[in-house]
């Protein structure tokens, strides 16, 4: 097996808490609020008193990894980290489930990590050579070992120091015997925030809904650059670098974040119904009813079905239990496998014209397989509206959106798309229209939303991804200023 | 431990397919789309050639029980039955986990059964004293063991006379060597459906959804008193009874079935939409958004936001892997860890006069938790519409409804429970209103619907219940017709 | 599959205890005693205070089925039963675990049986005629729809009339809200022997080294015909049949029971030493060392070389660990994998001649790879005593022993054999050796001893066996008295 | 949970192949061969031929490990190295379950060790220093950390260096992408050996019996300070020392190989034989048998009745199933769990005055525990006699010897452990008559024998044990020579 260095770093949830007596059970609150970011695998580590770490971890959701209820009991200690990690193909199993706990002689450190480097292979070789040796695929080790490797007095300088080295989207947790770090990158591609419980307690965790989850509040946005550090003091702001320019990923308003969390003062459910407003608005369809794929697209759908002025239907079930199934059907049952999924409501849609809204499309064939569902239910048109821009470009910043040649809209024109997926009509929303739908009103290139998957502007250089990357083929010509590092964050 | 002969029977789904090489795996499509029916066990029983039967089952969900890809390849054979079951507190365990396997020196026969029998103890009583053993809790059983004590010369001959014994709800698949039989109790407690592949093969399920789901089409619904004899020849009918009466279980259209089954040529989604838009104008209110409880109240929501003309909006999200949590929370976080289910959304409701729209109101202790949750997130009114009448009496016929005195109608009257949930007003959709709103339309009481949940009218006597029966302290005075058996089917 | 009724009712392991605080525990340490009885399986069963009885079974060794510390403490109450089982090919899972529990609306029973009853399909059938069926396998199963269906007023009654209808080899331990039995066959195939404890609580075991192992005391041997009853006024010996006549299983004493138990006052250890000398004493020979083959005939080993007056060498090793592996090597591997059970001693038998000292020869195919491993590591003569009679007739009375025409010495004569294994000698116990060596001393053909392997004088008719019983091929002019039921206990 | 670093490197078995299609499938037989090195887990690690590495590890048996038949078969690849570990109460869980694999960018290496390092602790504290992190607790770890900090061209000559660093016991395997590297402690305190099989193919072993169970030839013993090299081209003998001299722990000839082992040309069967006539012929006694404490002291028990000139009996019977057993008795059960264990045979012993042989006498629980059961049998006297002499010191080089306070014989004169146990004599061999029995015959101290457990003559220096060493109470005066670094190796 080839060592894919990078596979294993794509979008997940952390959550951290310091010095609470059930730190284990409300991190396990926590990450349950976050398990959309990530089903592959799960894992929690406190920190005993006497400075070593316990965790448990394992495959599978948080109640499978903890489906023995003593599980959370046994994790004694005041303060935790947890993460739930999003499933990709390449994984390695078990050792690459985080949170990591490296232990020393007199001491152990835990980290947790959501995002990926850019420059880690680069790191990794050179971190090789330098005698180190790695247990996992993971960017946390790469961190660990910078961290170690970094001629400053004290751990907090070392890190310091070894966050500046390393490049691309990261939101890392660090537990150590003495306090609770949290650090996000000079961009701020992935969201984290920071909560306070009645008791005064300080928590971090990807989204908000996690704060609502175990009834604490809201306190701010960790900003790019930043390193927050919370101890038995409270927390305190420190930057490991003062060069940011916030991108944040605008995926996370359209599909990843939950629709209760809010980003930067946005709610994302009012963020989703604004872009289905705007892309009604866009484009004027002569529809008898609205309906949205469940369940990410329903927001959107209230906004289309409010400004096109008809019912917004429930004309697909999707069944709750799809998710954890393993049979795969054979080939002759494929059909009626996906069918486990979705099913169009005959007595809704038949004799209709449908307008059916979708936040996104990827490659297609979900798309070709709905609208295929919704004719044989009967409905006589069925007008396709997307509440973002055309997916072109892919992500290297944490999301494991699909190669570019997998991108239907890298390789075709709308048109094409349209007939290829069997839609009567097929409209997205515009660039302008998603930032403005978002509403981020941040200084900083548009609006502060990192928009590179719909117009391939990255906010930073690729580094040891600049050989690899492919401009889409409608865009033969595009030029990628950010590849050719002519603009940095 | 005592034995609980009833505890087990509860709301099921079955389905069955005759002579098709994928006999397994269709049963497991269809019966991952009648998950909802149960969640507790799950399993699937393939005739072999030579008529022995093979059988995999398990506790939990369909895709535990199956996650092995190859363990539904085992299950060879070109006819099958299955079965999903509701969880309920006083099971044994495995052993009650159907279809249940019969085997004999040179045959076998499986069973899977939805509904409850009213006179199981005093049958099971009678045919131990006749030197039967029982080696589970199951109804099935019971009807396995009168068959073979009917004195009649063939097996289908011996069925006929035990479903002649047996009172109460029941919807039956029996698998033989020969063929596969579909029974259903006189008053058609239960659905069930018979549907028809594009090869001819014929299925039988609880509900239409799952005839979508393996692209079958809808023949029949499967009528009171009807013995379906399915074959190599086709499907038969024939009766076991001529003494029917339809009052199909109203609890099926408010909660249970999935809203894209279709009972009696109603459509479940659109029952529900009609039942809120009944409930909304028997109820005029003044507010500014209406919220569902999600997922089950969201089809009402729809018709109640249509009359009301506010916006219908997405005011709580529940949180989709809350189903499968093990973890228990300590009595200091247990309101943490009601939170898991459910969030509500400030973004929506701050500052909003809610109408909440339910299903159905239980033990009332969710909707107080619900209305608490949205008035900490703003809300300045929550006003709260059941799409149902007030949950008064038990179900005898196969659904786990609380004992008498756990309904909170049963106890309260309407002023009460709303001071109790701390709602601003409270209303229940009419008897009437419900009627009219699922719209059977059949010739027999309520159009066909029990209501006994609401009025305490059984359509049958109640056997081995009317001891235990309890007349609702609200209604002291109530008249249980049905009990003192003045009224049969 | 087809059912096959006879296959699962081979040796086995029982216990019993009545009214003893840590039954549950003390049935563990009793069956671990027994384990080499059976290792497919094993159960047990204790009786509740109020009658109902709790049961924890599985496949595999005991410690595979209790491996959870906190398993045994969960089978409280004062009263228990458990089983070991042997294994066998066909048989169908875990509803053929033993004890079985039977269930009734106001009460429970429990079962475990060691034996094989002859008649058990005629009973079957006959009892599915009269509408009965079976979950098991089991011969336990058929006679408690016998019990049932016997007209007398108490259960205790009913079971006398019961025990009076089955035939061939058992040995049964019956659990009950007031009482435990434990019944022997007319002829005593089975071992079986009552113990008491220093506290005065009655236990039941198939061997005495289960009494050993709790510290009890041995009372007496479970005769023929008896149906003990131990309640809380201690032990009764009832009988249900006066026509009895010994002939316990001589391969108990050759190759099965315990070194350490005793049976009819004959320790199992010094028998088959007996065996050795007797065997040693019938054919002399001329030979530098003795390698018995461990286990088993290290006893036997003892006896032949004290006889011969050479050394008694470890010239084998047997690997403790190799029970429990479950790789299969591949076709080409086949030779190593069997090295993974005996390895021989080089530098213990290079250059000598060697008397291999076996307990007994089924099929043959292991002596042949033994022979060969010695010769290998460099033995010069490897001469072989058998401390038993050739193996000629299977056994229909509880013991697994292979079918005649896999037996070797049913179609071959000595000198072939000792061809076919390689051995330079090969010599058997005289049957009146074996007799002598046992030294029953009872009053009863062959001192008491079933001794059918060796000659065909089946104690009793065979039954349902008579049909597919085969004569060896040796011997093709045998007259079989007993099929021809001539002679009966 | 303080970091126990030495608490997880004691006895082991390891085996190694190079180039041979079979090479899981030879390994688990090898290991199968070694299991009583080591129960605690097991392991293979196969190489692919792209460089990379397969593992399966886990805890318990290997049987356990692989209880899948097709675990082997996905473990593809022509090389591999295997690993079986003692089991140690510190250890963390299956990161400590060797092999170890180590990933790097463009390649991996696999490590497995049997032994202990005695400056493991001064290394790993300052590898840390030095930038490195461990993920377990194991002396692996520590060796491949000290290979990449070596400043050498090669892998190879980075190896040897960092042999050359580290002190104590040692057997290694490491298998690279080109070829399998075996490597032995300067004193050759544990056993390995190079083995052939006929298709030319080399393996390395702990033991040769893991030779015979493949088929392999013995072709030589690893010698002390050799780097043995295997790959395409056969092997090759390295030396990373020339500073050598044999001291192999004498307990492996006592207790830990298996019988049927040779090591440095000397059977352990035969050794035990005749220490225990060394041990008969040291102290004359009047006995009427001889009995083994099975299955560790039976070889030596046959010298003893040799010398003795009286019958070697079975007197003691150990339970072949008790190694797995996990219920652990209730206090007011103890002595009857002690009973799972060994049985005595009350027909055997009674009336009789025995010899008791062991091989060694550690807490002397055991030992008095045996006694007290051979008298209630009925035995009139007891005389212990023990084929080793008394064990005083702990073993620092990779044996688990119980701490020196825990050691009877550091405590107690032979006078009083003889009272302490209930035995009527004790008696223990001498240390020349050990050595003598042994025979190693090499040019070395007590002739290649490492005797420290019995006089305290550590070969080298204890390094990180100096601190904690304690003398034997009974020898407050004794000079650790090796202690204060006088000698070396």
């Amino acid at each position: 097996m080839a060592v894919e260095v990078k596979s294993l770093n794509e979008e997940c949830g952390v959550f951290g808490i310091w010095n609470d007596k059930n730190a284990a059970q409300l991190t396990y609150f926590g990450l349950h609020a976050l398990q959309h970011r990530g089903q592959e695998g799960a894992g929690i580590v406190t920190l005993q008193k006497d400075g070593r770490m316990k965790r448990q971890r394992g495959l599978g959701l948080l109640a499978d990894v903890f489906k023995d209820p003593e599980s959370i009991d046994k994790l004694d200690g005041h303060s935790a980290i947890g993460h739930v990690r999003y499933g990709t193909s390449g994984s390695r199993g078990i050792e690459n489930i985080q949170p990591l706990v490296f232990h020393y002689v007199d001491k152990d450190f835990a980290m947790a990590h959501n995002g990926n480097l850019t420059n880690a292979v680069t790191l990794r070789k050179k971190l090789e050579d330098d005698g180190a040796y790695f247990q996992s695929n993971s960017d946390t080790e790469v961190l660990m070992h910078l961290i170690k490797r970094q001629e400053q007095p004290t751990f907090e300088k070392q890190l310091i120091d070894a966050l500046q080295v390393i490049q691309g989207g990261f939101a890392y947790l660090i537990l150590t015997k003495k306090c609770l770090y949290a650090a996000l990158d000079p961009n701020g591609f992935r969201p984290m925030v920071i909560g306070q419980m009645k008791n005064g307690v300080y928590v971090v965790a990807s989204e908000t809904c996690a704060l609502d989850a175990i009834g604490a509040r809201f306190v701010r946005d960790v900003l790019p650059g930043e390193l927050i550090k919370i101890d038995d003091n409270g927390y305190e702001v420190l930057h490991f670098t003062k060069k940011t320019q916030l991108s944040i990923c605008s995926m996370e308003f359209i599909y990843f974040a939950r629709p209760d969390s809010s980003i930067y003062g946005v709610n994302v459910y009012q963020a989703r119904q604004r872009m289905g407003m705007q892309v009604a608005k866009e484009n004027s369809l002569d529809v008898d009813i609205v309906v949205g794929v469940p369940n990410s697209a329903l927001p959107a759908a209230t906004g289309v079905a409010q400004v096109l002025g008809v019912p917004d239907e429930m004309g697909l079930i999707k069944n709750q239990y799809s998710a954890r199934t393993f049979i795969q059907p054979t080939q002759s049952l494929r059909e009626k496998g996906v069918k486990m999924k979705l099913a169009a409501l005959e007595a809704v849609v038949k004799g209709k014209r449908v307008c059916l809204v979708d936040d996104s499309i990827v490659r297609g064939t979900t798309s070709k397989y709905i609208i295929n569902l919704l004719k044989e239910a009967g409905a006589t048109e069925v007008h396709v509206l997307i509440a973002s821009p055309p997916l072109k470009f892919p992500c290297f910043y944490g999301i494991d959106i699909e190669k570019t040649q997998e991108l239907m809209a890298a390789n075709m024109t709308v048109g094409q798309m349209r007939h290829q997926i069997g839609a009567d009509s097929l409209h997205f929303l515009s660039l302008e229209g998603l930032v403005d739908a978002v509403g981020l009103k941040q200084d900083a290139p548009n609006e502060g939303l990192c928009v590179a998957y719909f117009n391939g502007d990255y906010p930073t250089p690729l580094y040891d991804y600049e050989e690899k990357y492919e401009a889409p083929k409608t865009l033969e010509d595009h030029k990628l200023s950010a590849v050719k590092g002519e603009r940095n964050a």
